[in-house]
C-alpha cells in the first residue's frame, strides 16, 4: 500500500514509520515535511498535498495539538487551537482526502483516553478527542467507494510518560508495540467507523 | 432557585420552562430575548449577560445549532458552523459562567443522540455532541465552589418527529416528559460530569 502518514516525526509517529515501512511505501508528511510538507490546520495544505501525491491507499494522522491546562485559564482562543489544529485538522483530512484517495482506501486518526478518562487540564483535549470519536462513526456511514475511518485513541504510551507522569498518575502506561498495532488493524484490516482504544 | 434557560421558545426549552416555572425563577434567554437577550455564539455576548443578572443558581441551555447535510457537501464553515453555535456556545456558558454563578450552582448542556449513533447527514452534530459530551466530563472534576455541569443526550423527542421521520427511521421517539426530567435531574440533583442520555 501507499500510506500517507501525518506527525512521522512524532513520539507514536516514528513508530508507525518503522513498522509500516517494512511493508509498505510510507510517505512521511509533517509541518517539516520528510517527504511532503502539510499544515493540517489549513485546508489549502491539505488539500494541495493531496493533489501532489497519486494513488493513496490510506492516510494515517498521528499529528495535531490542543492546548492543555486548567479550565479556569484557558481563553476561548486557547480552545480554538485544539479545534482548529488537532479537530478540524484530521476532519478535513477526511473530507478532502474522501476525493482523492484509491477506492478501499482508509483513514485512521489519532484521539486519546482523556475523551473518557479526563484528567485535570484536559477540558480542550477532552473536547477534541470526543468530537472526534463521534465524527468517525458518523462518517464512516457516508463514505462511498469502499473507504473507511478509524480513530486510534492511546492513553499514556511507554516513550511519553517522563512527561506526564504528574498529569496521569495511576493511568496503565501501555508498550508502544500495541498502539503501533491499532494503526495497523484499521490500515490493513477492514473495520470502519471504530474507536480503537488502546487503554 | 435563579435559574437562566437559553432557549426558552425552542421544543425543548418551552416544556422545560413550563416546568421548572412552578417552583423556580425561570429568566428566559435567547436571541429574540424574552427576559435577557444573549447570542451564544459570541463570547462578549455570554458574558454580557452574567453581567446583567445576579445571584444566578441554574444555567441550562437547550439552543445552539449546527449544519446537518450529506459529508460529502458539507465545507469546512459548515462544520464551523456548529462549533461556533452549539459547541463553543455552550462551552462559552461554563468557562465564562464559572466565574459569576452561585456556590453550588449547576450548568446544564444539550447534546444528542447522534454523538453515538449517527444518521445519514450527521457528520458535525456528531462532532459537536461528542466533543461536548467528553468536555463536560473533564470540566466538572475542575469546576471550583461545588459547582456542577451535566449534559442532557435525548434522541428524536415527540414534539419534533414530523421533521426526522425519515432521518431517523427506526429510533425511538421518547416523551418529552422523560427528557424535561433529564434537566430536572441536572438541576435540582447533586450529579455532575454525566451525560443523562433519554434513549
Amino acid at each position: 500500500m501507499k500510506i500517507i502518514l501525518i506527525g512521522a516525526s512524532g513520539t507514536i509517529g516514528r513508530r508507525i514509520c518503522e513498522t509500516l515501512s517494512e511493508r509498505h511505501d510510507v510517505i512521511r508528511g509533517g509541518r517539516k515535511g520528510d517527504d511532503v510538507s502539510v499544515d493540517i490546520t489549513s485546508a489549502e495544505s491539505i488539500e494541495h498535498m493531496y493533489k501532489s501525491i497519486a494513488d493513496i491507499d490510506a492516510v494515517i494522522c498521528a499529528a495535531g495539538g490542543a492546548k492543555f491546562g486548567p479550565f479556569r485559564e484557558l481563553s476561548e482562543e486557547d480552545f480554538y487551537v485544539g479545534v482548529r489544529s488537532k479537530m478540524m485538522g484530521q476532519v478535513n483530512l477526511v473530507r478532502i482526502g474522501q476525493n482523492y484517495i484509491n477506492d478501499g482506501g482508509s483513514f485512521t486518526l489519532t484521539t486519546g483516553i482523556l475523551a473518557e478518562e479526563p484528567v485535570f487540564g484536559s477540558t480542550a483535549l477532552a473536547l477534541v478527542n470526543g468530537g472526534l470519536n463521534s465524527f468517525a462513526a458518523a462518517a464512516a456511514m457516508e463514505l462511498a467507494r469502499g473507504l473507511r475511518v478509524n480513530v486510534v485513541s492511546p492513553t499514556v504510551v511507554e516513550d511519553s510518560t517522563d512527561d506526564f507522569e504528574d498529569t496521569f498518575a495511576g493511568y496503565d502506561v501501555v508498550p508502544m508495540d500495541r498502539v503501533v498495532n491499532a494503526y495497523i488493524r484499521s490500515v490493513e484490516g477492514q473495520i470502519t467507523g471504530r474507536i480503537v482504544r488502546v487503554y
